[in-house]
């Protein structure tokens, strides 16, 4: 026990305790910007920290937040630091805290209508608000899950049912009737998807990877025959995914081609926007989303680019009984007089806590028109920064930069391995601290990325970034180490 | 936009708007208790509150609290309320509020090791600290996540993979060297498994519903022989599931016995204890536990009968590479120096919200003495209330009561239909307001739930509860209605 326990071992009354927090993030927000966003430490350094059992007396929260400043934020990476520009950012505005703080005072577990009427139908709702938001038609209805990997692999699990009716009872396995059941995917798609074939039975070697153009979009002639090929050989095609931002790059597939072959094959198109979705509702960025309308499932992560405390994944679809198909069944404990109105029915978790009331928040706090401005200030950020590489001899872009994410390399003095050098001026610049960029590979070469997409992020962290990198460059040019 | 966001669209500072919430949370608790349970709401009347369209503009926080009174308070079922006896009680404390409110601050993503380090291993150190609370062997480690469905699911992958090598590459369809897949479980294990079964491609078809003996359990001999005929006939068992107290009345099933089955047949042994887990740190309950560390996994959710905020589940299993084996893949742009370390590697989901927190405030701030002095006062109101049923010549309980549910039923007046009886008391008491209760059938026949366990739950709330169940019986015996 430390000497602040033993000092005060009784925690004060709500409100106060509720003020001492506020003030602990108040304060945590002040200063994060000087941390650096990746954390200085080692494996076994946290753990370390902490005790290996737990304590049977209890302690204040103001000791636990003592502890909290000395053994977890040295360890944190800090996903709300201005300087956050790995994967996608994932970030928070007040109006998604304070709603998670309600949230878990309320403690709606929304399995069924009965269970939490409000969380039901404010779902409900807050997935047609985000619907109108991106400019999808009313034929999209949807729900709110944790993530996209879930959303995505609730998406296959409908459409399996419908490539192989009645599996839910019969299942994959020991079915003369049945050959290998295949997913469609670019080569360029996120690994959640390989992950969802690999749960749902399909299995990783039924993942076809569609070849991509030069601008890393799936080749539609190569999807279409990849799909006829396999029919002719008597495997069942269940779903193509095509995406609109892929993590690795942002490239968006060809939908609307893509849409074409879905239809006239008779396969489930899902599209994965997970990152990208909410710029379908900047008229400018219409035109990457041309078919999307026809997919018969969506994923869209409002805790990426929407500043949603994680986790918020909507899932839209056309067909809300196709969605229940695979997975709604009803034992007697869970019957009420409202059946079919359960948001349990659909996907794998039973419980389902409050994602809703952070949406709704968000929406509320914000409005659309301050969202929009806040998805354009990113875009035109990154816009920049890609100019600035463009002028750059060091730098070329790598891929091409439809939202809020640049993928670019150095370009080594002559002699120097280009991967290597990128990935030593990647790791040179994240050491400095006021900034975390991440990596991927385009063409199977090693390149950089910086996604802006913060709620706290400002233009004063890209062009931080971009100096570092450029300083780190010269000091690697110079040998400087 | 209502006249409360006319006066004030921008709103205060995040100090202001959190003491702004913080009070909130306190009236709302303040008044909570007069609230009915159950709210008087039809489908609809929420959704019918809310605009179908996003606001282009701000509301102040005031606002939006106002609208949440107005709106959807009236459409809450009052989860925190001490007349919630319901499915089981899934309540909050302070701890877990705060905790909340600063890990959405915090934002924290632990897919990978680098993206998280202390929420890595805060994570782990929290299932540890679980582990030791229900004193369970070193042996085992695990992971958080969100509901119990989703952590025996991936236990469900895990035990598929090791019953079909290769499966996550070579998926389940199309394979003549496989016969179908089986899952058994008892008759009264939970619906969880069944959708667990169908999702992983085995097919409810699949699922073998062991039978019961007279007090619910599990029938050693039946297990034994149905997976001997299965695998007999070619198939191939993946998984049994053992449950340690049942959704439906908590019946506990005879876990050492069907551990020597599974070890003599070498089937994967999961355990479902996601509420009665933490009854395994009461020393006088330790006998319903009795083989529990022999499985290969056990999930146990702190967010039901631990007061933890939705969602807050515990997978723990004895071997961290089995459960890696089914969906570990690390693509390019989520690699790092520290692969191998990742909680991304276990389940389906990348994604990872910070749920150790609320753990560890929930340790902290409680310390174990005072969970387990909380636990004990549940089973001594449950044995109260199941005393007050045995002396009452109007009921009588309808199966045992190892842990804080109590299953009973009216015996009505003769001429009677005794479902219908109980299924009419039942509304009866629940229309009344103070409390909710729940039911299922046992053997067949409609009876009734009253789940103890709440966190705000109180003695005074049991005997409203007891008294109305009277009240509304005499009610109805006299013909009032």
């Amino acid at each position: 026990m430390t000497s602040a326990e033993e000092e005060n071992v009784s925690s004060g009354s709500f409100l106060e305790d509720a003020a001492r927090a506020a003030r602990w993030i108040e304060s945590y927000r002040n200063g994060v910007g000087d941390l650096p966003v990746l954390p200085r430490v080692r494996p076994g350094d946290v753990s370390g920290g902490l005790g290996t059992v737990p304590p049977e007396a209890p302690a204040s929260l103001a000791a636990v937040l003592a502890d909290l400043d000395e053994i977890i934020v040295p360890g944190l990476t800090h996903w709300n630091h201005p300087g956050f520009f790995a994967y996608f950012c994932s970030s928070t505005t007040d109006a998604g805290v304070l709603a998670e703080f309600l949230a878990a005072e309320l403690n709606q577990n929304a399995m069924l209508w009965r269970t939490s009427p409000a969380g039901t139908e404010l779902e409900r709702r807050m997935v047609e608000w985000v619907r109108r938001f991106v400019e999808l038609p009313d034929s999209f209805s949807g729900l709110i899950l944790d993530t996209a990997s879930t959303s995505s692999f609730t998406a296959l699990l409908a459409a399996r049912e419908r490539a192989v009716p009645g599996v839910r009872a019969r299942g994959l396995s020991g079915r003369g009737d049945l050959g290998p059941c295949t997913l469609y995917v670019s080569e360029e798609a996120h690994s959640s998807l390989d992950k969802a074939a690999a749960a749902a039975g399909l299995g990783l070697d039924q993942v076809r990877k569609v070849p991509v153009d030069s601008r890393l979009r799936m080749i539609p002639d190569a999807l279409d025959e990849a799909i006829t090929v396999d029919r002719r050989n008597g495997l069942t095609p269940v779903m193509v995914c095509a995406t609109i931002g892929t993590t690795s790059t942002t490239s968006v597939d060809p939908v609307r081609e893509v849409a074409d072959i879905c239809d006239r094959l008779g396969v489930w198109l899902h599209v994965d926007a997970a990152y990208a979705g909410p710029a379908a509702a900047l008229a400018e960025k219409s035109q990457e989303f041309e078919g999307w309308e026809r997919a018969d499932s969506i994923v869209l992560n409002p805790h990426k680019w929407m500043s949603v405390p994680i986790d918020c994944s909507v899932l839209l679809y056309r067909d809300e009984e196709a969605m229940r198909q695979p997975l709604s069944l009803t034992p007697e404990y869970l019957s009420s007089e409202e059946d079919g109105r359960d948001l349990m029915d659909i996907g794998l978790s039973l419980g389902r806590r409050f994602r809703a009331l952070k949406l709704w928040f968000q929406f509320r706090m914000e409005g659309t028109e301050a969202i929009r401005a806040r998805l354009r200030s990113h875009i035109q950020l990154a816009d920049r920064l890609a100019d600035w590489i463009e002028e750059d001899g060091r730098f070329e872009l790598a891929a091409p930069h439809p939202f809020s994410l640049v993928v670019f390399r150095a370009l080594p003095p002559s002699g120097a391995d280009p991967d290597d050098w990128n990935r030593r001026l990647l790791t040179a610049v994240n050491r400095r601290g006021p900034v975390f960029l991440s990596h991927t590979t385009v063409g199977g070469r090693y390149v950089i990325r910086l996604a802006v997409g913060s709620a706290r992020g400002t233009e004063q962290a890209v062009r931080e970034a971009w100096r570092l990198l450029g300083e780190e460059y010269d000091r690697m040019e110079k040998g400087v180490t």
